[in-house]
C-alpha cells in the first residue's frame, strides 16, 4: 500500500453561506427551530433572503470548512463537491483552493444554481440554517476520483450527503474505494435533524463497518439513538463503531472506541460571535493531528483549538493563522 | 420649503467588496502602495482575485456605507448607485435595502458587470483596495430622482464619483437640484489618490459654493493643499469651505467653519480588526447627529463611534445596533 499523499479527502455539499445577524422573533415568525439546518427550495431561499437582513457570503459547506481547517493546520487536503458555473460557484472554487485545498470537482454547465445556505446567527451567537442544494444535488458516482479518494489517508463524509439523492451513491462509492486502498472512512452525523431523517441507514453504515470512525455532537449522538441519555448512547456508539469523536460545546469533547474513552477540555474562548462550522473545525483539528500521527488527546485538542477559532467570528471558515495557534498553545512543534 | 422627508440622501458608486487577509508581502509582489485605493479593469480584477486568499462578499461602496451607518442610527437615509441585473447586484441591492435605505437607481440590463472591490487586509487592520467600477460607470444624470434630492436634508457626494466620467454629470445635477431646493451638499475626499486625481476640481466645487460641507481625513486634507502641514492645509481650508469635519484616526476629529474649530476624542477600540468603512462610517455617525440637530461636537462623537465599531470587524457595515452603542454612551437618549 503507497504511502498517502492527501491526509484528508473530504466529500459534501459544496455552499456558499449567506450570513445575517437576526433575532429570535424573526426565527419565530419564519417558523425555524433555532440551531437547526432546515432544506429549502429556490422559491423559498428568495422569500426568506427577501426578508433577512444584510448578507455576508463566505464559501461553507461542512465538509468544504473541515477540509479548509485541515489545510490550515497544515494537513493535505481535498474536497470533492459540486457547483454550478455561475458567480457563487466560482467564489466557492476560488475560496477552497486559495485555502490550500485539492478541487476538481467539474462544476456544472446548467441545471440548478450553486446552492446556498441562508444563515441567521442570533445574539447569543447560535446559528440556524436555511439550505437550497441547487447544484449540490447533482453530484454523482462520475464525480468521485478514484485515485484521489486512493490517496488520501482519510476520507471524510457528511451525513447531509444523504439528502441529495444521487450522491447516495457517490459516498458509498468513495468509501468503498477508501476501504479496497487500505484507508479510513469518516462520517460525521452533521445535524440532530439529518440524524433522525436518515437513522437506519447511518446506523447501517457504522454496523457493516462502511465507516471507521464518527463525528457527533450530544444532540446528534442521542437523536442516533433516540435516547435523552447520553451515557447510553456513548454504549451503544462504542459497540456499533470502530471508533468516535463526539463534542460536548463548552464540556470538551471524547474520542472513544470499544477499549478506550479519551477526553479533553474545550479552549476557552473570549465572546461566541456564531457558531456556524464549530463542529466542522473541530473534525479538521482532530483530523490534522490525527494523520500527523499525534495522539487521540492532542488530536481533540487541535480539533477543540480550530472550533474555538472559527466561533469566535462570523462565517464557518478559519480567519487567523490555526498553525500559530497551535503552536502558541503547544499543541504543535 | 417642505421639511425634509429624508435625512440623508448619497450617491456613490455601488460596489462589492470581497475581503481577504494579505500579508505585506503580498502587498509588494503585487506592487500595491498601502492604504490606497487603486483602479483596476476586469482582467487585472480576474488575475488579482485568482492570487488573493478566500474572500468575503459584503456589500460595500464609500457612500452606500455612509448610508447604511446613518439609518442604522435612526436616520432616514436613501442611495443612489449603479448596479448591474447579476448575482453581485441582487446582493448589493438587497443587502441595502435591509439595512432600511431607501434604494431605487434601476439596474442595468446589460454592460459592465456589478463594481467589486478586492481588498487586502493586513495584519495590523489596514486596507488596500482594488477597484473594479464595471456597471457603476453608467451612473448617469438619468439616475439622479430629483424628487428624492429634493426631499433629503443632507445630499452627500463620495470623491470616488469623480473617476467615472458620467458619473460627474450626475454629482452637479444632483448638488444643483439640492441646492434650488434650499438643502445641504457634502462631498467626501475619498482617498489621498483621489484627491490628486482631482485636486482643482475638487477645489473648484468647494471655492464656488458647490458643496457646503467636506469630509476629510488628515491624509486627504495634506494632499488637497500638497502640504505636509495640517495645521496649514486647516486655515486653508476654513477659507475654502463652509464647513469641514477632518478626522485623524485614534487623535479624534474636528468640526471646523471659517469661525469656529470643535473637537472630539476618538472612541476606544479593543482591537482593529479592518479599517474599510471607517470614514464612511464616521460621516454616518456624525450626519446623523447633524440631522437629529445635535450640536457639532455630539455629532462627531456619534461619528467616533460608528467608525470605533465598524473597525472592530471584517467588512464596511455595520454589524452592531448602532443605536444601543449611542444609547450606551449616553450620545443618544
Amino acid at each position: 500500500m503507497p504511502s498517502p499523499t492527501l491526509d484528508v479527502l473530504t466529500i459534501g455539499n459544496a455552499i456558499v453561506d449567506v450570513i445575517a445577524r437576526a433575532d429570535e422573533d424573526f426565527l419565530s415568525a419564519q417558523g425555524m427551530p433555532k440551531g437547526s439546518m432546515t432544506l429549502i427550495d429556490e422559491n423559498r431561499a428568495e422569500t426568506l433572503y427577501g426578508a433577512m437582513g444584510p448578507g455576508t457570503e463566505i464559501s461553507g459547506g461542512s465538509a468544504a470548512n473541515t477540509a479548509a481547517g485541515a489545510a490550515a493546520l497544515g494537513a493535505r487536503a481535498g474536497f470533492i463537491g459540486k457547483v454550478r458555473e455561475d458567480g457563487l460557484g466560482k467564489a466557492f472554487a476560488h475560496d477552497i483552493r486559495a485555502a490550500g485545498v485539492a478541487y476538481g470537482t467539474p462544476a456544472a454547465a446548467d441545471g440548478p444554481t450553486t446552492a446556498r445556505c441562508l444563515i441567521l446567527v442570533t445574539p447569543d451567537g447560535e446559528r440556524t440554517m436555511n439550505t437550497y442544494l441547487g447544484a449540490a444535488q447533482n453530484l454523482t458516482v462520475a464525480d468521485i476520483d478514484a485515485a484521489q479518494v486512493k490517496s488520501a489517508a482519510v476520507t471524510y463524509l457528511e451525513g447531509y450527503l444523504w439528502d441529495p439523492l444521487a450522491a447516495k451513491e457517490a459516498f458509498l462509492a468513495a468509501a468503498r474505494i477508501a476501504h479496497e486502498a487500505g484507508r479510513e472512512v469518516a462520517l460525521t452525523l452533521s445535524d440532530a435533524f439529518c440524524v433522525d431523517r436518515y437513522r437506519s441507514e447511518f446506523l447501517d453504515l457504522m454496523r457493516t463497518g462502511v465507516v471507521d470512525l464518527v463525528f457527533c455532537n450530544e444532540g446528534e449522538l442521542k437523536s442516533l439513538y433516540e435516547t435523552a441519555d447520553v451515557d447510553s448512547g456513548l454504549i451503544q456508539l462504542r459497540r456499533d463503531v470502530g471508533s468516535a469523536v463526539v463534542t460536548r460545546s463548552e464540556r470538551g469533547a471524547l474520542f472513544v472506541t470499544k477499549d478506550a474513552v479519551v477526553t479533553a477540555p474545550a479552549h476557552p474562548v473570549e465572546r461566541v460571535v456564531d457558531t456556524t462550522g464549530a463542529g466542522d473545525l473541530f473534525a479538521a483539528g482532530f483530523l490534522a493531528g490525527r494523520t500527523r500521527g499525534l495522539d487521540p488527546a492532542t488530536s481533540l485538542r487541535l480539533g477543540a483549538l480550530a472550533a474555538s477559532e472559527v466561533i469566535s467570528h462570523m462565517g464557518a471558515r478559519p480567519e487567523r493563522n490555526l498553525l500559530d495557534l497551535a503552536r502558541e498553545s503547544g499543541l504543535l512543534a
